[in-house]
């Protein structure tokens, strides 16, 4: 037992039931309940799901040792192993991994994805444990930073659902995570409270803390504690580039404009912002703009925002998961002192609370698979049927925010063809966001303001405005079709020819592009 | 002026504004923004309305005196002569009425549909007056039943999205209903804060109360009342059938089952409830069944309600309207007293909104136009394009409550096949509610309880327990084409053919009916 372990672990009782991983092999069984904690893989458990694997390949057991495996989002590299060994029989709400994506879209394993506000709630409710005797996860495996004296949980880098999981556990394993520092007072934490006894969540702005700083469980339900030297792993970003560079000018403008009219205070509303190199482009953008005192509600904060504090422009950042790289965490705890009075990490149900981002007014920007002519969008399934990551938060921020913010490439390439694929489609093949949630979408080659628009409207200024010119025609060429079949079908609120929706999918599967020959080709 | 306004009317200045309806009509220019108040046909302006669609007519004006209009939802029969005189020139959130949809469906209204808890919200926003100089409604004409001694309004039947109208709105008209009786007391009214400002909504049960009882405005706003005599004409309810029994069966067993497993208790959670003969069904169903002490928390009451209070079962309702028969305002009269104790009417941004829904783990039940196999609902466009009445309140109540539930008749007849309109199709032609956001889908052959499922594990849920038997083989043979397609694709988490995802509704536009000679048929 080392010395730091003793010292993170302030619960004596717990040291008793220290284990190894690999003594933790036995406690399980094919076809049990899991949850892990972790968001945006950062704070998910490690050695034990390691040690698992590692048992599956030595012992051929693929497909033998499976579960059913929830996480707040998407865990480490070690669940793509999982998935690799098909440990993995079912999964949900929000995955990220190539190997995870392609177990279920090679159909082995179930995944669902749901709202990540609402996922750790329905988990409580036993939704998704009705088969089972217990209505139960069998187990947690969560990992901690440190122990409290009560013997409660101080997580890492991530809160997500683990308060939930942990409420809703038979049992509970903990890993502690002694290659990183404690954590201890960076968190606020509500723990679960089902209806009809739900009071509201105070929170009127990002700062604003009521909840505990470590997450209570009831000691005789934690039946290992494992010691972890592994740390996070998290790839680096991917840099802006003129194309997110452009996104984010067109973005910062429209922002300038409506603090002009009076529809946003100088320092805007919090914030909420995604992963990826568009997201950071419009970060990096605010640290160059005149927007100062500026709030973050979102759900994963990450190496930009250290950027936008040190620019100066940001007050105070709140999130469930802090997803920094190497680099980035050593920066983070290097300022320790300041950023922990800075910034504070919530459970997934919170950061992405209905509830508190209509009320704090969030302005929302997420990035989608797809947009469609009329404003719908699609977040999760490329060409309607395989699947990337799954949902994620995007519906609840897009929703209940402000303003919301789809941003994109106009186009993006093919194998064969640099633009052969157009982020503006007729008909989204899968719609996660409606035409009611989205009032903004950007490109690289321009900006539709959609608030107040009829479909027929919305359809001309998401074409002129944001569509590559690749595509600009063929599109309103789909839309005069559209039209004149509509005005024939008396039908011509939201035009459209049901067998024309997907032709420019179709050819893309067929011939590697969606520039169509012509709008009559059959198929 | 008539003894009873001047008992009505308790601030004196406002008599010295006294109009008749047609004296009013001066005020009215083409292309104003108006904002009615209203919801579901009832509490909407009368007899401005009426002259003005008088004047029209008189004048032959059709074309030269049209408007930007706002109702937080429906109003009565009066905006159905606007729409026959192309008085609407812009539209939203929601209507009820054959001419209006015409007018939307032939391109002569420019309509948008918006979640009833975001719109009010949005227009104080000033996100649909920004083209607008001054960034108001022009005038907002609202439907009174008293005055209070400030100004303040005391509305009818419905609170609507009022409270917000009058607060983003250059001029007021009030129209005092000396019809029917003052609903004073009867209200419960928070007026519209913006962030960063907001405070939460404190309610934590149906009955509770922390809003005004009349809607403040600022009296040098009011430029006219007018006295009305006209009353709110409700259509009679649709009874309840065979099949919308059927359906109440099957939910009530469910619900029953739900609190048999502890995930409900005895006298369930709060009830939203839609219009139509399925929602009477469900509520009869309720009133015959053995919950007792049921709380509402909905958009919208109607005569049903009565009967479940009268059954001794219903505890206590709350709504932003109370949409009545004139049979069914007699019995609500006559036992005022009883009522205005266990019901109010509350505005609409407060009676749909997700933050209250989800702290009270609301139970919503509500009838779409057509659902998919993977659970997806479209609730507003027939066949992806026609307009019927729009979103309504449907997805703040089905995205936030505890158990989502979308009823529907298995199938609808066709002119030519008493079948010919599957309900259950393989991809919504217009999505409104997501596969994120429904818990259960119920016909009257049966009940798909969809909570955990994958895609895959729900199509066949879906199929084998809702669809109608004339289109389970249909059905099954789509997914197991796409399930064969999608392997080969590697996209099998949510297959699909585009090809022929829409086949059925181009097979009904063509042939009359959605049975499809064979998948390989070609359009």
């Amino acid at each position: 037992m080392s010395s730091i372990l003793k010292q993170r672990v302030r619960y004596a009782p717990y040291l008793k039931k220290l284990r190894t991983p690999e003594q933790c092999i036995e406690l399980f069984e094919h076809g049990q309940y899991l949850g892990w904690s972790g968001f945006t893989g950062v704070g998910a458990p490690k050695v034990i799901p390691t040690a698992l694997v590692d048992h599956v390949e030595k012992n051929n057991l693929q497909g033998k040792l499976g579960f059913n495996l929830f996480v707040g989002a998407s865990a480490g590299p070690e669940e793509c192993r999982w998935a690799e060994n098909g440990m993995i029989l079912r999964r949900s709400p929000h995955q990220v991994g190539k190997p995870i994506a392609k177990s279920i879209n090679e159909g082995k394993t179930a995944f669902f994805d749901k709202h990540l506000s609402m996922f750790p709630q329905d988990l409580t409710y036993g939704f998704y444990t009705r088969e089972k005797a217990n209505d139960l996860l069998d187990y947690t495996i969560i990992e901690a930073t440190a122990i409290t004296e009560d013997g409660s949980i101080v997580p890492g880098p991530a809160v997500g659902a683990s308060p939930e999981m942990i409420s809703c556990s038979d049992k509970v394993i903990i890993e502690v995570n002694t290659k990183t520092r404690s954590f201890e007072g960076l968190h606020d934490i509500d723990m679960p409270v089902q209806p009809p006894h739900r009071q509201p969540y105070p929170y009127t702005w990002a700062g604003q803390k009521s909840g505990v700083t470590a997450i209570p469980v009831d000691p005789s339900k934690v039946v290992a504690i494992v010691e972890s030297h592994t740390g996070d792993k998290v790839p680096p970003n991917t840099p802006s580039d003129q194309m997110s560079r452009n996104i984010s000018g067109h973005l910062i403008e429209f922002l300038q404009n409506e603090v002009n009219q009076g529809r946003l205070p100088e320092n805007l509303h919090p914030l909420q912002s995604g992963i990826g190199n568009i997201a950071n482009a419009v970060i990096e953008g605010l640290a160059e703009s005149n927007f100062k005192n500026l709030t973050v509600w979102t759900e994963v904060l990450q190496d930009s925002f250290l950027d936008l504090f040190e620019a100066g422009s940001l007050e105070y950042a709140t999130a469930t998961s802090i997803r920094l790289t190497e680099d980035g965490f050593e920066r983070f705890f290097k300022n320790w002192d300041t950023y922990s009075q800075k910034l504070c990490l919530r459970s997934q149900v919170v950061s992405n609370s209905p509830e508190i981002i209509r009320r704090l007014g969030v302005i929302a920007m997420n990035t989608p698979v797809e947009v469609d002519i009329y404003a719908h969008a699609n977040s999760t399934n490329v060409s309607g049927s395989r699947m990337l990551n799954g949902l994620g938060g995007s519906a609840d921020f897009l929703r209940n925010a402000k303003l919301s913010i789809m941003h994109t490439p106009a186009a993006r390439a093919t194998k064969t063809d640099p633009t052969g694929l157009s982020c503006i489609v007729p008909m989204a093949s899968h719609v996660d966001q409606t035409e009611h949630d989205l009032d903004v979408i950007v490109t690289d080659f321009g900006l539709a303001d959609l608030r107040g628009l009829s479909p027929k409207e919305r359809s001309r200024v998401i074409i002129k405005n944001c569509a590559h010119p690749d595509f600009q025609a063929q599109l309103m060429e789909y839309v005069e079709r559209s039209e004149f079949y509509g005005a024939k079908m008396k039908s011509l609120h939201e035009p459209h020819i049901l067998k024309d929706a997907f032709k420019m999918h179709i050819n893309l599967a067929e011939n590697g592009t969606m520039k169509l020959p012509s709008w009559d080709a059959k198929f």
